[in-house]
């Protein structure tokens, strides 16, 4: 019989989930928005009622094997999230026990961007690799470390945020409440500030400044990078300078294959991964030059999130 | 019979070994002048019969496990010394394949940092850990990695240079060739640059200004610092912030459990501790603060890097 498992990705807006097979073939998908549930009892139990609608449409024809999710500040080893800024519910939710109020099968959750590396190591751009790292270039910079093919959950499961390692001291202020964290300048939300500040300072001609502030996006960007705006283009080159000042100390902390770029903003294919590759080798100490790839995701960007959570109960069994 | 592992801790100046049981108590320690020989082969062969000759006095009471060696630069994958810069050996040094003519026990070589890591998680202070950080405070700042109580060697065998990422961009000339790497701040000739640097620009009285350039140590320093220098506790100060940084970024990546503090720096005790703690906690995410120990190195201080180099040879069992 057809082994499957059930991949969940909780957002800030909707979660999505879906069955997905060995091979990274995913079945039945569907969503529920996440910011209308106040609390988080009546989300599990109206997802669950989803599941197992689309578990009954395959029954008697695969085994499910376990619940993958992927969750903002999503802790492993405790199965909850823990203060997550963009979700309702406040504290700490222990939510892999509420999924087993309705389920018996293995419920394992962690980060959305650790599912993403696992992901990549089951069925995507790392399957044969030990040692790598991923990073989601979206509204945030998310992260995860895979070293001796295991992934580096840390003493207290929080292991892996590159996106607050501090690249510019003193320097744009992070909803952390720190400063000069790497996420400031490397992630959609980043490169948006960066066209800003450019805008402001700059007496360039560019059609950026055309658009409403609010209406400036990491999307909007790369249209006018392609179109040769110079103020795109010189906002792509920083972000990847930072970027790639924040990824070569990564390098010498776990000195990687491959470093896999993911999200929004890794999209933008060589306007982002240039500069990125480029002073990466800069910033990076002799014994690791040249030896490090930067790749993009080979996970189906549609289902990417719900792959990711899946791959967690292949990578467990 | 009594199991027993050979631990070779190879410096610039002098190579030490010794043998060492399981519970870390050395035997028969000896060492021979390392920099006297030109060529790597013959400084085998005669460590070779040094290690001969102690197995010899224990025949029949112990069999030998396994040679573990610490070398600067040392590759745990291909078993060699590769570009280390303080010895006299130039390029790639195959050897562990050298010790294999004259031994048919295991050889298992890394570099110094790694070895007093694993050291520490044998015989020492992180007996049950499985997530922790070794920095060495010497001539540089050395660094090992312990995740799911494996050490993190990387894609090359080369992880774990903490005292090569950039703490200040543009900062303090490294002999790596690039700028601001923390072990220009943090190590015990870091803190000599210090306090030249503080002696030139401060008009503050400092018994250190008695000194001859030249003849200020770390070890000056720390007396100066006990005797309530300002100058020297300054420094001391000034060390902390940036280790705190460098870890405070470190922690971000491994979330260990704790950081401890190995080599001459180290024996600086609360002056160098105190302020590191202070200023790690200052500079960690939220999710990070409270939770991570800074300790001090619990092996034997005589015998460590010997411990270090045997260590591996259990670990490998």
């Amino acid at each position: 019989m057809k082994e499957i498992a059930i991949g969940i990705d909780i957002g800030g807006t909707n979660t999505k989930f879906g069955l997905v097979d060995r091979a990274g073939n995913t079945f039945n998908e569907g969503f529920i928005k996440t910011h209308q549930y106040e609390k988080a009892d009546d989300f599990v139990k109206d997802l669950a009622g989803e599941l197992k609608k689309i578990i009954s449409i395959q029954k008697g024809e695969c085994t499910i094997k376990g619940i993958g999710i992927g969750a903002p500040n999503g802790n492993y080893y405790r199965g909850t999230i823990e203060f997550a800024p963009n979700l309702r519910w406040k504290g700490i939710v222990k939510l892999a026990d509420l999924f087993k109020k309705y389920f018996d099968y293995p419920v394992i959750l962690t980060n959305d961007a650790d599912a993403a590396a696992i992901g990549e190591m089951i069925y995507g751009a790392a399957k044969d690799m030990k040692d790598f790292i991923l990073v989601t270039l979206g509204t945030g910079l998310g992260c995860g470390f895979i070293a001796n093919g295991e992934m580096i959950y840390g003493h207290d499961g929080f292991a892996g945020e590159l996106g607050h390692t501090i690249v510019i001291p003193d320097g744009r202020q992070c909803g952390c409440g720190r400063k000069g964290c790497l996420e400031q300048y490397a992630s959609a939300t980043g490169i948006v500030k960066t066209v800003l500040e450019m805008l402001e300072y700059s007496y360039r001609d560019s059609k950026l400044k055309l658009l409403k502030k609010e209406d400036i996006t990491s999307e909007e960007i790369f249209e006018a990078a392609k179109a040769g705006d110079k103020i795109a283009l010189d906002a792509f080159d920083y972000t990847g300078k930072l970027l790639g000042m924040g990824l070569a100390n990564a390098v010498a902390i776990t000195s990687p294959e491959a470093i896999i770029l993911f999200g929004g903003l890794s999209l933008a294919g060589d306007y982002i991964f240039n500069p990125t590759k480029k002073y990466m080798e800069e910033y990076l100490l002799n014994i690791y030059k040249n030896k490090v790839k930067i790749i993009p995701s080979a996970l189906n960007d549609k289902n990417a999130a719900i792959l990711g959570a899946s791959a967690m109960v292949w990578k467990n069994l």
